[in-house]
Parts: structure tokens; C-alpha cells; sequence
């Protein structure tokens, strides 16, 4: 199968089952379902050689999938916010969180990469509160602070040595890192929230970050949440490729040298043909929704909100708007 | 071929004459180059017979092409410029210009369907100068006012409508309509212009805009000015079909089974493998750059400035500033 | 007293009954207090004389007073929504509400002036629903559709010519115009919603609009809706000098000759100081709460939801959501 | 006289001037006029007591007026942007600028203080480029970075904490640090930069901040760029009150009664009636011109590409734009 590129555990162990009958080796793998069709995905790398397999660091991923794209009913829409922050405290069972950084990668001046930014912008910030004038506080609240690094282009910097910087200044016991994926399948798009105790890895996104944010380069647990906003369209291409050779092994016979001459078409051919179509420009082109600038906003009021209710112990989504 | 939609004359008469070797009855076609890589390319549909293979409208189409896409250097912006102005006048000419309606159509909160409204935030608008303070006004100046009507999904009415209504109210003599466009090739991207007195074409565009915006409708001149900001994601799916499908014939010989099979395979199969990789979503997804935030201004710019220029005599780049 | 300018009919009056003891002639006021500290003054001019001694046409002016300024909790929001329907309703009493034209007037790009076209985007628009599938549309949905024509300056047309041009053409039954006002108070600088029954006159919100938004003009009702979000900087001016020379006068003794002096300082000596100190920028200078972009943000929502459970019977907020 | 809020010098000197005779001891100050009616004044505070009496840090302040508010032609545009470049060498003269950091300060969703952080969304960004492609890029380029580090409110961190983490990390050589600012009068709004090497003071510009950037907290210089993008709404108040007392007392005649009491009306007793003016919102109204949307964009550009220029040797406005 021509090997999409994906930035989701659940898509990765989805293209590697499709071919193979059993579980993939050193993962387990649990489902639950919640109300409004909201259904939650706990993958846990645990070896070596399922972080090969699946092409993913070793730890605990989560993925959240909301029932209907683009379509979030208030029910709906509350129920995603308390799932997000109930899976969100699964990660962060056992971590010291008293002082949160969350940062919110990405370009806030792309629609399709900017749910880390305006994560940041609806993110509930106390840090300064607690600082200055601790007594009129709620003591329910955590310190939380938030920033928007922006990205390697703008910024002539890279996301991870702003974080890192700033991590060694004001010395938080957790990062939230928020920011936009790239996912192999349409349904997927703008309806997704992955989140990994595994931090970011290079490259991963739609924009090229070299430097890891992972606990190894920070000293302190990096929480990874990501939506996927786009398709690599080189996928797309790669899609229907597959989908007219299955057709045509379909309606030609098992036995028939047709039948076998397409099932010696090899991974390496649809690559070429695939890098044909998209040269010179191979790698600029993203497939996105229509309707992403209005998608963008709600994911990243979940994922916010997710993140308020989590950290502050016993605030609900009815408390958190008075602070907005 | 994979009938890839398209809404640029250019690319119609590519694929067109992709398959047959002589140019198209009832189509005249002209090009001409200019400074800084600048092409443009001028077809005239002369008859029915030619309005029907290429599947536009009789009329004059004018496509101009820009060099580097979405790294416009400030000489060739204002060469770019200068020839949108140039050739906007071809189609101006012989015209009554005393009122002119720019409409800018498309949604401006969906980035690749803001061009229209964007273009209008930057037309130079006089006609309601001239109407209160016509003594210290440039005598020059012609009458210009600018509208963005907003999208049916919106409004709740159709575009054309809310046009209708007012051509009906202020008489003006001509209309400009400005529009983002759907291409079938990544090269032309928001890189490409193209412009026509036929006005817009119901469903052109990214938007279904069910009556056309043309002299039949509004009983004045409407040009059309278009530029393409998006690829229909079931486009770049043909393409790699077709390519893999050329490949392999290349490989078979022109005498063996293989090939033989391969030309068999219809255009109704392609069809229905492409619309199985996009169910259910069919249509909705878009491929557009990466950029496509940074790259709609340059553009919407460009198309502004050229629509002053060629409105206004005498006026040039450096004195329209002052107004901006 | 200093005559400051003021949109708000509340003011007026205030400003009318500092001086005056009794009630003024031709009106009536009425007020009613709700959940969350919201509460609602209604006025209405019934003659000639009270129009005149509150400088606005005669009609139904209910005001909407909002709580705590800028932190509108979610309680106080959904209840601010109900009162908002509620009131509105009164003024829809009676009228023909079949296909209602929401018009948000004003220009988007100037955050004080933003809150018409914010809140156009949050309309539930329904007019193109009913018209191309009215099947599959809930039978409590009334037709609505909505515009932002714009202002002179941009699209050098007339906001009245724009929406009189729409009228004709698509023939709703009543119009709902939303426009951001003036107010002499800071306090009620984006807390307040003022809406009447007499359409917009020329002149009134922060920008020159010559030709009434009225039924006279439209031939048919209109509701204005407005929301104060900057005061004239010569009305803080103003109260300044009022200020002090009441301080003055409360210091030197009722018999002492400065007070009889200060009591001779006539109105058009403090015109001519103000009008100094604004020289030569008058009237291009207003001020407004720092965090106005956030503020205008939620009172449009406020707004739109109020309209959206007005005009469609059963509707409720939660309803609502799942149009967004 | 009533003591206005300014953070410009040399507003702070013509107000001390307005009184005293002489020229401040301990400063000195130059003037020179510029193409297009710019012109430039460089005023040195060089002691203990001349920062005391304008209220200001020891150093060298530059002010570049511009010549008409919102209305910059090209040729005007231009020649700012080289004048600003000039001047800002003046205070890099002498210094280390193989790598600078350019700080935009500021919130980016409040129109009135988003001029730093679109002015870094414009600055020629080059440190990454020299970083990973020092062959391909042009050898008098110098590497540039730039951040948006947000505000207190937002981020919950002080802004000096994190461009302090961000000087520790990537070690530049000089820091650019380029903010809102609070004027006294309303024709500098908008159309003034005020440049200096003395950094930014605690409590400068429209927002709280309470560490100051200076060479004292990073260790390396900082120059400051600000533009004065609001009046505080009290220093409107105050000059109308100046006015009303001065209008008085040329009408009484010098040796009478009220000439002699209005001379004992002491700043105490105007600054009560002024907060109570205010009450309760003192502080979070400010005055602004109406279009300021529009003004803030113009200026920052003018700043960016100040900064490009200046630093990037025999770059001029028209290579910059290659980059753009």
C-alpha cells in the first residue's frame, strides 16, 4: 500500500492492520464511546518495536474523535470539552503540574496551521494572577501561562529554542504543546484531537520543526495535543491510485496476467508517478475543508477548554466563561 | 482524459487540443510577452461551435500570467499591474465607463474565496466624492463604487440578486465582478488572472452562484475578472490515475494485452474510483498552497490597482497611493 | 448644561431631566428588571413635543442594560439573549415577520464600528434554505436573510441606496438594522442595546449616513438595533468642565460673586473652548474602552442570538447552536 | 498646569518649556527637516537632573514627525522609511548588531497596541536562512529574529521575562524593542516614532509592564521604537479644563478677584474632578482617531522597514520587497 504520510497513531496502526491479521506487536490498543458519538482511542507504544512499527515514539497516545465535522452541536460541544479534559488528566496523572506552559505552535497567519495560537488565545491564564494578587484568587486555580512562539519563518527562530528558553526562565513543571497535523483521510480533518505523553517530534505538523519538544531537550513532561487540518495531497493522489488497481484486480480475475502484472506494481512505481504529478511544487499543496477558517475556531475551543478543566481542579465549563 | 473541471479558458483549450491537433474551430488565440516573465494570452470565442467545445461562453477571455508565484518582487507587481490595467482596457474599450460597479464576490471569512472582497478593500472609490465635493476632486477621476455582496450561505440571498438590486437603484454602465476561481493545475495558482466581457457563469467560482451575473441579466457590460485560488481535490486524483495509467502502457508495448486493457479503461471508471476516494465528502475538499493567506493579498492587489489604473485616465501607480 | 452627543434615548431623557422636575410631555417610560442584573427601560415618544424635547422621531425605544461591562458570564449571556428576543418581539408585535432582511451596518475593518457586520455572521440565515429545500427545513424557521452593505467610504454608495436597491428587488417584510451608536456615558459603552421602532436616522452612529433607514424611505417597517461603543471625545470634554465648575461653585458660597460669575458662563463659551481643544481634528477623535475588540465580540453575538430566537417561533438558544 | 500622561520626550520638554524660559539643564536637543515635511528632533538627556525633570531615563531620544496623519503618499511613505532607517543608525552607531532581536510588543487582537507585533510580522527575518543556507543568501544581509511575545493578560508571563529567556537562548547581540505608546496630544497620534537607547521603562505604553527592557536586565543594548497610538482620555479632560481657566481669567482682567481665585485652583483640585470624571473606569478608556485600524497598519510598515534598512547593509527599500 503506497505509505500516506500521517501524524495520527490511530491512522498509522489503521494502514499497518490492513495488511497484516494480528495486533501490531509491543502496542495495546482500547476504545470507549461516550455520548453524542464521541469516541475515544488509547494507544500505548510500549517497545522498541512498536515505536518502529507504527513510526512513533514509545508512550501513551489518545485520540478523540467528534462525531460530526464541523456540525458541533452545544451538547455536543460540552461533551467534547469534558471528554477532552478527562483523557487530558490521564496524561498528566502522576506530573507534577503546578506551574502549566502552554504553548501554541504553528503560524497563526495560515487558517490551516493555527490551532495552537488561538488555543493560546482562549486558554484560561492565571500565572500572573496567582503572582500578584494571590488572595483575590480562586484556590482552585493552577498557574498557567501560554504563549505562541510563532514559526521558524517568522521568527527567524526555531519553536523549540523559544520554548526552551523560556521553559529555563520561568521553570514550569509541564508543557502543553497544541498544534496543527497532517492526517491521511478526509473524515479525519478538523475532527480529530490527538493527544501523547511523547511531546512533538521533528518535522512533524505541516511545518518543519528540527529540534524535538520532548521531555529529553525541555527536562520536564511535554504533553502533545494535535489536530489534523490537512491532507498531504500527494496522499489524495495516492488514494485513488490504490482505488483504480483494487477496481481493475476486481473485474479482471484472480488468475488473469492482468491480475498479476497489478499486483507487481511496487510502492516505488506510484511514488514516481505520485512525485510527478505534484513537481515542482511537490509538498506545498495541502488538501483542506472549504469551511477551515470556521472549523480551526471550535477545535480550539475544545482543546482549550479541555485544557481549563483539567488543570483547575473542580472548575467546570459554566465556571471557566467568567474568566474569559 | 479525466475531465478535470477548470474555470480558466486557457487550461479548457489546453486539454482540449492535448488530444487533437489542430487548433479549435470558432477560437482565435494570441499571446504576448512582457517584462519580468509576465505572459498574456488572449482567446476569443468567436462562434457557438467554439463556445461549446470549450464549454465557456462566446466572448473575449484575456489570462495573464505571473512569473513567481507568491514571490512578486516590487518591479514585476508593478509590470503585473500595469498590464492587468492594459488589457482590462481591451475590454473596456468602446465602453461606457462613466459609473463603474466593481463587485467583489466570494466569502471573505474562507481565505481561498476572499479575493473578491479583498480586491474591493483596496479599488480607489470616488463616485460618492464626486457626488458631495465634485470641485476638489482630480478631474480624472471617472465614478467608482465598490460592493462585496457576501456568498448565499451568508446572505441568504443570491449573489447576483443583491447585484441586480443595486445596478437597478444607482445605473451605473458597467460592472466589475471579481472572483476567486477553481483551476486544474497547481502552476496557476494564484498566479493567474484571467479577465472577460462575458461576465460570471452560474456555478463558476468555488461558490454555486445559480444565476449569472452578465449583460443578459443586469442590461449592462459585466467583466468578469477571475483568479484561481483552489484545485478541486478530485482533479489532483485524475491526475495521478492518468499518469499511472500512461506509465504503465509505456512499460507493456503498444501490442501486448496490458495495453490494449488499459485503453479500455473509460472515463466512467475513473470517475467512479474518484468519487469513491471523496465520499461522502465529495467536493468539499480543495487543494490550495500552503501560503494561500500571503498569496491572496498580493494578487487581490494587483487586480485592484489594475482596475484604478485602467479606469482612471492619466492616473498611475504612484498617484493612486495617494488616495489609498 | 453641556448639550453631549448621544444616540442612546435613556441619555437623553437623563440629560433632559437633570434640569427639568417632572416627567416630559408626550412620553412614557416604563422599566422592568431581570435575572443577572439586567434591566430594561421603555420609552416611547407618542407626539411631536417629545420628539422634540428628546431630539429623536417619535416611536417604541427599548433600552437593554447589561450587568457588569465586558464580563458577561454565561448565565448573564443566555439570559441576555432571552431578554434581547423578548424585547424585540414587542417591537415585531403585529408586524408581518415573513422574510425578515437583517442589515449590519457599518464598517468591519474599524473595531468601534464593527458591530453591525460581527453581527450579521452569527445570524441564522435561513431565506435560501426555504427557497431550495424547503422540505428538509424545520417548519418554525421564518425566512431571514442578512447583509453588510458597507459605508460610503469604501463602497461610495450610500448605505440606504444599498439596502433601499435590496429592498425593492427581494421584497422582505420588515428590516432589522444593527449599527453601532454614540453614547455620552462610559458606562454604557458596550453594555447597553438600544432598540426602536423608527428605523436609523441621518446622521446618527459614529459615521455620516445622509438618507433615514425608515419606513418612510423602505416602504416598509424597520427595527434599528443599536449598541453604543465609543462617546465623542468632546463629551469627556464637557463633563470635565461641568465638573469643575460645579466643584467651583460648591466652594465659594451661593451669594459670593464668583458664583454669580461662573453661573453666567454661558454653553456657547464651553463650545468654543472644547472646539479649541479638538481643533483642527474635531469630530475624528472618540473614545473607547481599551479591550474593545472583545467587547464588540460578544454584544454581537448577544445580538444575533437575540434576533435569531425572535424571529423563529420555538427556536431556543440551544436550538440555535446546531445552525452555527 | 495639569500634568498629561505622555511617554514621548518630547512632549515631556514642551510642557516643561511652556513655563520655564530656558532650555533643561542636562539636555540638549536638535532639529532637522526632512523631503515631504518630515522632520526630526534629537533630543540628549546627559544627567541626573535633566531625567529627573522629564520624568525620563538618561540617553538619546529621536522623534520622527510625520506630515500628515493617515494620508502618507508614496513619496512620503518612501522617504519616512528612510529617514527612520537613518535615524535608528544613529543609535546602533557603535554597536554589535551581528545578530538582532526585534521585540514586538504589545497585543496583537487590540488594534491601539498591536503596533509591535505587526511590525514583526513585516521585519525581514534572516538568522534562520544564514542558519541552514549561508550560501545562498546575500552576504550583507545580517541575521535577524523577531518575536511577538504577547502580553501579561495573555500569557500570564512578564514580556521582559520572556525576551530575557529568549536573549539567554539565542545570545543576540542587540535588541530592538518596538511598542504602543501614550501621547498628550492628539496630532501626534499615529504619526510619531519616538526612538531611543534607554530601552523600555516599566509602565510605558498602554499596558503593564512591570520589569523594564533595558541594557541593566539583558545585557545587551536595547533600543526602543515606540508610536503613540492613544491619549490617555484624562489628559482630554485636563487640557479642556486648562482651556476653560485660561479663557476665564483673560476675561476678568489680572488684578480682580476671579483672575486671583482662579489662580489658586492647584492641580490637586483638578485632577479630583478629573478622576471623578473617570469613576470607576479610570484608566480603561483611551481617546483614538476613528480609522485607527488603518493608521496602525501604515506605521508599522514605516517601522519594519526602518529596521530592514538599517540593518542590512546596502539593502534598500526596493531589494527588501524581493523578500517580502
Amino acid at each position: 500500500m503506497f505509505n500516506a504520510r500521517t501524524d495520527l497513531v490511530v491512522e498509522a496502526r489503521e494502514m499497518h492492520l490492513e495488511n497484516k491479521v494480528d495486533e501490531i506487536q509491543g502496542t495495546e490498543t482500547e476504545t470507549e464511546d461516550f455520548d453524542y458519538g464521541i469516541s475515544v482511542t488509547r494507544v500505548t507504544i510500549s517497545d522498541e518495536q512498536g515505536a518502529k512499527v507504527l513510526g512513533k515514539p514509545k508512550g501513551k497516545y489518545i485520540t478523540l474523535e467528534l462525531p460530526e465535522k464541523g456540525q458541533v452541536r452545544q451538547g455536543a460541544y460540552e461533551e467534547a470539552c469534558r471528554v477532552c479534559a478527562l483523557e487530558l488528566c490521564r496524561l498528566l496523572d502522576g506530573k507534577d503540574c503546578e506551574t502549566v506552559l502552554v504553548a501554541g505552535l504553528g503560524n497563526r497567519g495560515i487558517t490551516a496551521d493555527s490551532v495552537g495560537p488561538k488555543c493560546v488565545d482562549s486558554v484560561l491564564v492565571t500565572r500572573h494572577l496567582l503572582e500578584y494578587m494571590p488572595d483575590e484568587i480562586d484556590n482552585r486555580l493552577r498557574a498557567v501561562c501560554a504563549v505562541a512562539p510563532g514559526v521558524l519563518g517568522i521568527t527567524g527562530i526555531e519553536t523549540s529554542e523559544i520554548v526552551k528558553g523560556l521553559v529555563d526562565r520561568i521553570k514550569p513543571s509541564v508543557v502543553i504543546a497544541v498544534d496543527a497535523l497532517c492526517s491521511r483521510s478526509m473524515e479525519r480533518v478538523n475532527s480529530t484531537i490527538q493527544m501523547s505523553d511523547t511531546g512533538i517530534a521533528p518535522g512533524a505538523g505541516i511545518d518543519n520543526k528540527r529540534m524535538a519538544l520532548d521531555e529529553a531537550n525541555l527536562g520536564i513532561p511535554v504533553i502533545a495535543i494535535g489536530v489534523p487540518t490537512v491532507i498531504d495531497a500527494a496522499t489524495i493522489a495516492g488514494d485513488a491510485i490504490d482505488m483504480l488497481v483494487e477496481d481493475m484486480k476486481k473485474h479482471s480475475g484472480e488468475n488473469s496476467l492482468l491480475f498479476r502484472m497489478l499486483n507487481t506494481i511496487a510502492d516505488e512505481d506510484k511514488y514516481s508517478v505520485i512525485k510527478e504529478v505534484f513537481e515542482p511544487a511537490h509538498g506545498a499543496f495541502v488538501v483542506t475543508p472549504k469551511e477551515i477558517d470556521m472549523l480551526v475556531g471550535t477545535v480550539s475551543d475544545i482543546i482549550a477548554n479541555g485544557i481549563n478543566i483539567a488543570i483547575h481542579e473542580g472548575i467546570t465549563l459554566g465556571d471557566i466563561d467568567r474568566y474569559k
